[in-house]
């Protein structure tokens, strides 16, 4: 237990470093950096599945770092974006002239909104702030916002009458939702995507869709199959969530070939790096992608225990997710940010403080769920805060 | 040595890949993948050191192979670009707010393309592609010829006088050039982008700038401290050519810091994946940057002799180059795809055939300098070619 002056100390640096982050929350290496005294045991910022990083590093181990061949990965250009896309093809069935590859899924993102979004983009509030903060100079930014006092739910026709009356272009959606989980069913979006065909663009971004669950069996849901009725559909696909690779920057659109063509006709030609290139590879691996599937359900089925158990706390409450984390408003009457402090500095955990994210009114915090065991670190330092 | 009917075969399917390769040529790995019973020893398509590559790898195994630390940097986020940022200032004496860091340094000349060139752009041929295919629709490409008859030397008189007629707003210029070699001394260079102070934009593009040479000292060479006197210049950083890591996909640009925040307003915020961010930390570090300093001038040396060695065959004609490649012009009448698909098929040497690139009226190859026993190789190959 640290004392009240070295604590002090320490949120008065950590808010500095916020300061310096923007609307996003500083990287664990970031604050160990700047604070070394810190022990950080479990980083519940990081919304990721850390049983399929196992799974991918074991791949990488065997195939990369015992052969030796990790140099050929690292030291050689890796191959153009034409033969990534045809890995991601395999993979997904859906045609390579369909597929745009990202360095992650955010310069799938920026690569939309400066290319393809003019006059206006609707955004659904709280959200994630690139859809925002990535729109051109020219661009009108319009929000829509979900209720608390309706657990943050999109209602579908009021969202549609909506959009209608603010003569709305282009809009994003991610599903589920972050900071919140909110969820969308696969017949509640499907209709939202039809209701929408005559939007410019319309962007559904699936980086939780594989937390997201329907029947028991925990099938995989996405929209993609869609871009075949729906021109104006983009799908954003990050695995930086998914197979708990962020570091790798890997992701892909799934979009309108003329699209695809346009941005490929000046750009995006060597934007993959080695690693991603290799891990695009793998993903197009049957047997990989039997493995991951079996990591995928331990990882939901994990997520849905720690879920229930924070429902169960007195003093937050927990906002309905199908995503791999939960929002939770403080109850107790400390700020996110005292509540953010005392779980990092007491216990080690650090989740996401989400003072600045708009469209939220209260105190509230965002936790992801992580390995059964930090999950368990998690719940404890929550109770104890 | 194969059959003529197989050799036949081979020919065959390279030029598809090629075709589809656009105008790049196909990489090594895509050869194999496609044509298995191909055995490619030296890839001298590939403009790097190897020496850097082997120093930065033994760097790599130390922090990051052998502690177990390459899962944190697979895993989790990279810290946002501003981070890195610090480590090229502190690398350079350059400061933060003029660096724009880039997934290679494709992206950083990408996005000076898109976002700040307008009307026209002046290319000097033979050039890398790039330069001309990522210019937007309404940008015109006004192409500088340099001449044979004059080993592709630009003369600087000349070239500011086609500027000035031209109505020329923008500039792009490698120096040396890719794919000759030719060299702009540091003096000439610096007396061409005071001529061209009124341009909106000037990109001198330094991809191969450390394996040019002046003085006997091979003292680094680099233009980047004049973005303090002339607003309007960019400077492209490569460092897959340099440090031999283009798998990586590392780079920068220096440039006025209105443009730098213009970019960061709404965009490039994780662009740089976790293996850029720890070759970035390790780039700023003084000891690495002066065990890099020795096998850049071995690298130098190794290239000189190499260079020196081509210039006395028969068959080829070597244009002076002081890049770490050089531009041959085939003599004994074979076509430059024949001519390179003997040394490919016979030899394992696979070098670039030039029949793509604009402004080279001729049978040309490209042949890159690799280590010192690949060389010789590549140097068999070519007299018996």
């Amino acid at each position: 237990m640290k004392t009240s002056e070295c604590k002090q100390e320490i949120r008065r640096r950590v808010r500095d470093l916020k300061e310096e982050s923007g609307s996003h929350s500083p990287s664990v290496s970031t604050l160990l950096k700047d604070i070394p005294e810190l022990a950080v045991e479990v980083d519940a910022c990081f919304l990721s599945n850390p049983y399929a990083t196992d799974l991918f590093l074991k791949h990488m181990d065997d195939d990369l770092i015992r052969t030796g061949k990790l140099r050929e990965v690292l030291e050689f250009y890796p191959p153009q974006v034409h033969d990534v896309r045809k890995y991601i093809s395999k993979a997904t069935t859906i045609p390579a002239e369909n597929i745009f590859v990202g360095n992650g899924a955010i310069e799938v993102i920026q690569a939309l909104m400066h290319r393809f979004v003019r006059q206006n983009i609707c955004v659904i509030l709280p959200t994630f702030s690139s859809y925002y903060e990535f729109a051109s100079n020219d661009t009108e930014v319009i929000y829509y916002r979900l209720r608390k006092e309706e657990n943050f739910t999109l209602d579908v026709d009021r969202y549609l009458a909506f959009v209608r009356e603010k003569k709305v272009r282009n809009a994003a959606i991610i599903n589920p939702n972050n900071p919140d989980g909110g969820y969308l069913s696969k017949e509640q979006l499907a209709s939202l995507i039809s209701g929408l065909r005559h939007l410019d663009n319309l962007i559904i971004d699936e980086s939780f869709i594989h937390f997201a669950y329907e029947g028991v069996e925990l099938f995989q849901i996405s929209h993609e199959e869609m871009i075949r009725e729906f021109p104006n559909l983009c799908i954003v696909k990050s695995m930086s969530k998914d197979f708990g690779i962020a570091g790798i920057r890997a992701g892909y659109g799934v979009m309108n070939s003329d699209k695809v063509a346009a941005l490929l006709a000046n750009g995006y030609l060597w934007n993959v790096s080695g690693l991603a290139d290799y891990f695009f590879r793998v993903y197009a691996d049957p047997g990989f992608q039997e493995a991951y599937d079996v990591v995928r359900k331990k990882y939901i089925m994990n997520t849905l225990m720690f879920l229930t158990q924070i429902n169960s706390m007195g003093n937050v409450k927990a906002y309905p997710s199908k995503a791999n984390f939960a929002l939770l408003e403080i109850l107790n009457g400390k700020s996110s940010f005292e509540f953010t402090m005392d779980l990092l500095i007491d216990h080690g955990v650090y989740v996401r403080d989400c003072s600045d994210k708009k469209g939220l009114d209260g105190q509230f915090i965002r936790v992801a769920s992580r390995t059964f065991e930090d999950n368990l670190k998690i719940l404890a330092a929550i109770k104890s805060a």
